[in-house]
């Protein structure tokens, strides 16, 4: 029996594909970065069915990629050469919802909107929320460990996850699917798979915390001299709320001004223009006081000089209206031509530092470069985003990519920070991870990648350098 | 130069302990069950001076012992024969506290209760808090995944890690002491060392999370008809409060009965006797509402059934007191003879079920025996306990330790539990991890130690059996 029969008598013959049309959606990546290639993709049901993949895949030698939603920004998910693709978007049952523990147990294809809703559906929240959540699936947020709006007070994907059920690279399965939120015996392994972007197991099944849903929301933009103002409201609203606050999104003036001349619904509430907005959401499942909290941080803010100005939502239409503000920076953004972009983190308490430094930096290297740094201030993670010069051609503009990278990851790593704080390495930045990584820490990584997949079956080429 | 005259190099000749009575209170663990031996004791003060210790003990074959504060309760700390037991007690500086990023970098050294005094004297809070806190050490409660009395809002020692600075087995330092809330750039070494027991490597520094330091604490004591009560109590409390629950610790009639027989302060603030009590606590930096959440979810509880009675604190001798009646249950314990324990945890909403199967189990096996089932409800975390039959032999019952550590174990594994919810393995439940890991998970386990530690040098003999 050849591979693919032997494959397709595994998942039905219905669940291997094999033309190039059918393959086409899993072989390419959401910004066309990449084009993969792949002996066939596979869709299977179970996770004895992933296991029987992987087992047939050990014995041909095949190298496989686990691909969840197909939605990651670093080509993490796009197979290479002659592997197999394993998709998980048939393993989409939730398999409980319990909200007396407040947990949820999903396998690895359930779309993270129908996670939230199965939650929502019981009372509670599964707050990991980003702009792909319509079609990203669990495992793939697992895997990316990904970041989103509600880190500041829930997590990254990482702090959700209590338990996980993952094939390994030799097609046995390991049985982690454990909802316990305490659990000291021996070496924690799902934190190994959860950002390990598949390149260790594939992960068929989690366990996720719930939380009790908001019953509360409190949303305002302030208008702000600079960035370290942002962090000053942060500090004092997280003080005043009880550490309610659900995000904190920083816009420079560029940003909302481009919004302003791109995308529709997006105004500025002030009647004087200021140098950066920040938007501030509280949220908490204990109703009433979040208003009049926000309020009074923002009232002593305005009185002390840390904030110019202040609007708070009045309606959930008011409410839209602010969060339009930021959502529209990046839509702006590709219609003002070509972007270069860096997903980086510092301590939060340094990013005024990072700004301060990356900014002159970047402009003097690239005359006109318009540099717009917005995004998740309250988890020291900046989007430090290039517009091209204003009349500028994109593909001249795009050529310095590399060359933009290294100023701004430069800064950021001298600074202790990461280059990629939300959205992974896949093939995107592997390079980069040679340039910053300690010798030391590579070594440890590439312990682990030889002890848990010696063959390197599973996702070659990417994360590892 | 002799091994030893080349350690003292290192350390300078007075922190290299190695006469019987210097060493003496390094070999032994808290509650006496082990007694080890060692070549000496160093007590390094730089990072520097831990990675020569390891590279000397390298050359010379020597197996290395970490250890903290020592009050680790299953001999992870304790040496074996020919072992070199590196204490961390000089690396005791706090190295920054930044009230801005909510962060603090300690080194491994530092006692609890001064990284929590540290945290304090800027306004913030560190939430771990447990018993020893006094005299373990930073360190210490990261290789164990410490847990404690906070861990239902603010997460395990684990969750509160940012970085860690770690020499590893064969002396090079591997940096990570990154103060980053998010960072996706390759496999998560941190979530490697902590919860290892210094198997894979010596953690020297740290940074954690700090918290707004909490304003306002309602804390009540309420009278349940059976362990599910505590449950709805709980998921009702978290609703009403914004996720403020700080504590929810279960104590059974027994509990109360001996601390009110052998503990100073301990009384029973209700009329009738009830078959369990729950002392709830809130806490929440945002003054003002929470003693009105917890009276309304009381008061519900109280219209519904869930709850037979209830009294909220009204004062902080009146708080202190109802902590009284928690804390007094291990005390009390001592001082009825014999105890069998049980570091047990089950998914939160299986607690009722865990008690009642391991209960019937237990007294059916020894006639007599008095369950005292305590502790962390809202972690599913149970110490479920055993007091000796009225009467027996202290030596005849604790003879049975294995036995009815067997009845329970057995249940909690069948329930998909843990046999050491936050205790960890060292080598008191070595044991038990051969028989309730799957092969699958000590293979990956064992891979894991052999990657990193391929020459199996540091703190041999605990956790892998």
């Amino acid at each position: 029996m050849s591979l693919l029969d032997q494959l397709a008598a595994i998942v039905g013959p219905g669940n291997l594909l094999n033309t190039a049309a059918d393959m086409a959606p899993y072989l390419v990546e959401e910004r066309g970065l990449y084009h993969g290639s792949a002996v066939a993709v596979a869709r299977p049901g179970t996770t004895a069915e992933v296991a029987e993949l992987v087992k047939a895949c050990v014995q041909d030698s095949i190298a496989i990629v686990p691909q969840g939603g197909n939605t990651g920004l670093c080509g993490g998910a796009v197979p290479s050469d002659g592997a197999l693709v394993i998709s998980t978007e048939r393993l989409n049952r939730i398999r409980a919802v319990d909200p007396v523990d407040f947990t949820l147990t999903a396998e690895a294809g359930c779309v993270l909107a129908s996670v939230q809703d199965a939650a929502a559906e019981v009372g509670c929240l599964f707050p990991l929320s980003l702009g792909a959540e319509g079609s990203c699936r669990i495992g793939g947020n697992l895997s990316t460990n990904a970041g989103g709006v509600g880190v500041l007070r829930y997590g990254n994907t990482r702090d959700l996850v209590l338990g996980l059920e993952v094939v390994l690279p030799d097609g046995q399965v390991w049985n982690g699917l454990r909802a316990l939120r305490k659990d000291n015996t021996g070496y924690d392994l799902k934190h190994l798979f959860v950002g390990a972007e598949g390149t260790l197991g594939i992960i068929t099944a989690c366990v996720v915390k719930l939380f009790p849903a908001p019953r509360e929301t409190a949303t305002a933009l302030v208008a702000l001299p600079d960035p370290a103002a942002a962090l000053a409201i942060l500090g004092a609203a997280r003080r005043a709320s009880g550490d309610a606050v659900t995000a904190c999104e920083l816009v420079p003036r560029i940003g909302l001004e481009i919004g302003i001349a791109h995308v529709p619904g997006v105004r500025d509430p002030f009647d004087a223009p200021h140098p950066w907005v920040l938007l501030v959401e509280l949220s908490s499942s204990r109703p009433g006081g979040l208003k009049d909290a926000l309020e009074s941080v923002l009232t002593e803010a305005l009185e002390s000089g840390t904030a110019h100005d202040a609007v708070l939502a009045q309606s959930e239409d008011q409410r839209r209206a602010l969060w339009k503000i930021r959502e529209g920076v990046p839509e702006a953004q590709k219609k003002e031509g070509g972007s270069i972009k860096h997903d980086v983190a510092v301590a939060t308490s340094r990013v005024p530092e990072m700004i301060a430094r990356c900014t002159p930096a970047v402009e003097a290297a690239l005359p006109g470069v318009r540099v717009v740094a917005f995004g998740h201030i309250g988890d020291g993670n900046i989007h430090f985003n290039l517009s091209q010069p204003v009349g500028a051609d994109k593909a001249w503009f795009i050529a310095h990519w590399e060359r933009m990278n290294r100023i701004v990851h430069d800064i950021v790593a001298d600074m202790g920070g990461s280059v990629s704080a939300e959205h992974g390495i896949g093939m995107l930045k592997r390079h980069e991870m040679a340039r910053y990584k300690s010798a030391t820490e590579l070594e440890l990584m590439r312990r682990i990648k030889n002890a848990i997949d010696p063959d390197g079956r599973l996702n070659p080429g990417k994360i590892l350098p």
